[in-house]
C-alpha cells in the first residue's frame, strides 16, 4: 500500500499544474465528476452496502448508520454539489489590493492556491466528493482521509472522481484517498509539513483535539460549537422563545446549534415557564443553575461542566443571569466562540454584546442555526473555522486560498 | 517567579480590555511609551551595558554583541518607532465586507483583534519594543519571551512601556516578559493553546522549526529566506548586474538578500565573468555547478546542500540554467518560497515567471532587497510570513487582526 509519504509527494509534484489550471479547465473536471458519478450509481452503492454490513456487525449506532448510508438520491446529491461548485467564482487570480510605490514599483497582491490540502474526517462519504470538489475549484491538490466505517465507500468515490478529473486533464494525484484508516496514517499526514500546506480536521472534538496536539502542519480547527441564546431583560418574548426554540431544536446534533440558554434576572420568571413548557414539548431536557431550579421547580442540576458541554443532543443548560455583563463573560468563558445571539431591544445591549463576545458569529435578534457557508451566501462550506488564524466562521473558496505579491520595476534598487 | 501560564492567564485576562481600547486610548499610550522611553535612556542603557559585558564574557560574537548593543540614537530610534506606529491606521473595525441576505439578516465582516500574541525572538532588544507598539496598535495582549543575552535589556525595556501603557489606562498586563530564558519556558509557552492565540517566533532557522514541531498554539512561520535571482537569455546585463549586486550584497545578513543566482545558458559566457568580477571586489565568494565552473576558471563547487543554503553572508551559489523552466523548478524545489527574481525583457517569461514560482514576493527586474513592510509602504512590520496561512510576505497591523461575522435580524430563525 502507498505509504502516506508517497502520497503527500504525489500531491506535492501534482499541485503546480492544478494550480495553473484555467477556471475553465477546472469547470469541466468538476462537471465530469459529477457525470462519472451519476453513470455509477450501482457500483456506489454496492461498495456502499459492504460499508453498511460492516458496520452493522460492528453494531454501530444508527445514527452513525444513517450518515453511512448513500442511495440514488444522496449520489444525485453530491453530483449537483460538483455542479454548483463548478458555477461558483473562482478566487484564483482576482488582485486583492495593488499599489505604486513612489519609486516606480508596482505592487500586486493576488489570490493563489494554497498548495497540498489534507483533510481528516469523519464517518459522512458526503465529505468526500464535496471536499474534493471546493479544492480542485480553488486550485489545490487534495489528500483525503476518510475513517474505516466508510473505507469502501470513500474508495469508490475517489476512484471514480479522481478518473473522471485526469480524463479532462488535470494531475492524476490531484485527488487522493488514504486508504489506511489506522491512526498511525492520520498522524503521518500531521507531520508532513513541507509537503502538505494545510490540515483540516472535521469530526468531533476528539478528532479536533488530536489534530491539534501533533500537528506541525498548519491546522483550521474546525466545528467545536458551545452557542448561547443570551434573552435580554427587554427581548420580546415571542422573539425570543421562537429563536431559542429554532437554535435548540431545528436540528440538534449540529454545532451552531444552541447548548446555553442564559436570562436576565428581570424576565427569568416571565419566560422561563413558557419556554419550558414550549421546549418540552420538543423533548429537550433542562439542566439549570439554583435560580432557574427555583423558578421551575422541576429541573436537573447544572454543573460547572455542564457550562462547558457541546451536547449535540436534546439537552439544554439554562442560567439567570444579573446583567448583559455577566451574559457577556460568561459567554466568552465557557463558550467554543462559534455563534452566539442575543435577543434584545435595546440598541446599547445590543452593541455592547456585538463589540464584546469573541465568537466568529455574533447575532442580534435570529438563531445561531444561520452560521453556515449556504445560509450565509457563500456557496458551499468546507467548514466552520473555530479559530482566528487566516479563517474565521464559515469558510468557503477564498478561504481556500493564500495570496503571493508580484512586484513589477525596471531595474530599481534598494539604497 | 511567574510562570509562562500565570502570564498567560492574565494576558487573556487583559485581552479584552485592550480590544475594546478606542484609537485615541491606544495611541495614547504609544505615545506616553515613547516618551517614558526618552525619559530613561540613561537607566536603559545601564542595563543593556549588564547584558554587553555579560555576552562579552561569554565570548558572543562581535556581530551579536552589535546587535545587541544599545546606544542614544538606538533608544530614541525605538521611540519614533512608537510614534510612527501611532500614527499608522488602526484596523480594528474594519467592515471588510458586508451583505444583506434574501431572509433581510444583514451580515458584516468586522476585522478585530487576535487576543494574545506571543513572540518568540533573539537577540535584539528593539524587537521587544517594535513588537509590543504594533500589538497594542492593533488591540492584542502580547507576550514577550526574548533571549538570555538581552534578559536586562529586555526586563527594562518592559518595564518602561508597559508602565508608561497603564498609566493611560490600558491594562497592566497588556505588554509582559517571560522573564526566564531557558529553554523550557519558551516550549510552555508553545503550548498555552486556548490562552495564547497567535506565537510568531523571530529568529533564525533553528528557532522556527523547533516552535513549528512543538507548538499547539497556531503559529506563523516569519523569515527564513533562500532567495534567488534568475537572469534570463535576453536581460539586460547592466540592469542584471545591478539587480544582482544589490540583492546579495547592500545587506547580506537578512532575509531577502539573494542567496543563488540562476543564469540563463544563452547568456552565462557573457553574464558570469561580468558578474564575478564585480561580485569580488564586493568580496563575495562563489560556488559554482559544473558549467559556471567551466565559464570562470575559479570558482568552488556547489553541492546539493548549497541550493538549499541561505547562508546570509557573502557567499553565493551560481547555476547556470538550460531554459526558464529549470530555474522556477530549481526555485520551487530548492527555494523557502519568500523573494524571487527574474532579470529579463520577455514579456512571456516574465508572465510565466510571475504565476508559476510559488513565493510570498515575486519580482520582475527588481531586487529582492525591497520584501519588507517599510519598503511595501505597509508601515511597520511584525515580521515576514513564509507559510501560506492567515498571512505571506511582510506582515503589519491588518495580519495581527483576525475578523468575526455579525448578523442582525429581526427574529429569523432557519427553516
Amino acid at each position: 500500500m502507498t505509504s502516506v509519504e508517497d502520497i503527500a509527494r504525489r500531491a506535492r509534484d501534482a499541485k503546480e499544474a492544478i494550480a495553473q489550471a484555467s477556471t475553465e479547465q477546472k469547470n469541466k473536471a468538476l462537471r465530469a465528476m459529477a457525470r462519472a458519478l451519476m453513470d455509477s450509481v450501482n457500483v456506489i452503492l454496492e461498495e456502499n452496502s459492504k460499508d453498511i454490513e460492516e458496520g452493522r456487525k460492528q453494531g454501530i449506532s444508527t445514527a452513525l448508520l444513517d450518515r453511512l448510508n448513500l442511495n440514488p438520491s444522496r449520489v444525485e446529491e453530491m453530483a449537483r454539489g460538483l455542479l454548483d461548485v463548478a458555477n461558483l467564482k473562482d478566487p484564483v487570480g482576482e488582485i486583492v489590493e495593488g499599489w505604486r510605490l513612489p519609486n516606480g514599483l508596482v505592487i500586486e497582491k493576488v489570490r493563489v492556491p494554497i498548495g497540498v490540502i489534507g483533510i481528516i474526517y469523519e464517518a459522512r462519504p458526503n465529505v468526500t466528493v464535496d471536499a474534493a470538489g471546493l479544492c480542485i475549484k480553488s486550485g489545490n491538490a487534495v489528500i483525503l482521509r476518510g475513517s474505516s466505517n466508510a473505507i469502501n465507500s470513500n474508495s469508490i468515490l475517489v476512484e471514480i472522481i479522481s478518473k473522471a478529473a485526469a480524463q479532462t486533464g488535470l494531475p492524476e494525484d490531484s485527488i487522493q484517498l488514504v486508504r489506511r484508516t489506522d491512526r498511525e496514517s492520520a498522524r503521518e499526514l500531521m507531520r508532513m509539513h513541507g509537503l502538505v500546506d494545510l490540515l483540516i480536521p472535521r469530526g468531533g472534538e476528539g478528532l479536533i483535539r488530536t489534530v491539534v496536539e501533533n500537528s506541525t502542519v498548519p491546522v483550521i480547527e474546525t466545528g467545536v460549537g458551545n452557542c448561547h441564546v443570551y434573552v435580554d431583560s427587554d427581548a420580546n418574548i415571542q422573539m425570543a422563545l421562537r429563536i431559542l426554540i429554532n437554535a435548540k431544536t431545528q436540528r440538534p446534533g449540529v454545532c451552531n446549534a444552541c447548548e446555553t440558554l442564559l436570562v436576565h434576572g428581570e424576565i427569568a420568571r416571565e419566560f422561563l415557564p413558557v419556554a419550558a413548557s414550549e421546549l418540552r414539548k420538543k423533548n429537550v431536557r433542562l439542566r439549570g443553575c439554583p435560580v432557574t431550579k427555583e423558578i421551575l421547580g422541576d429541573c436537573e442540576d447544572a454543573t460547572e461542566e455542564d457550562w462547558y458541554s457541546e451536547y449535540l443532543d436534546l439537552i439544554l443548560a439554562v442560567k439567570v443571569v444579573d446583567d448583559l455583563d455577566e451574559a457577556v463573560r460568561h459567554i466568552n468563558k465557557y463558550g467554543s466562540g462559534h455563534s452566539d445571539a442575543i435577543v434584545t431591544n435595546s440598541y446599547e445591549n445590543s452593541r455592547i454584546f456585538t463589540e464584546r463576545v469573541d465568537s466568529a458569529a455574533v447575532y442580534v435578534n435570529a438563531s445561531t442555526r444561520f452560521t453556515d457557508g449556504g445560509q450565509f451566501g457563500m456557496g458551499a462550506e468546507i467548514g466552520i473555522s473555530t479559530q482566528k488564524l487566516h479563517a474565521r466562521g464559515p469558510m468557503s473558496l477564498p478561504e481556500l486560498t493564500t495570496t503571493k505579491f508580484i512586484i513589477r520595476g525596471y531595474g530599481q534598487i534598494r539604497e
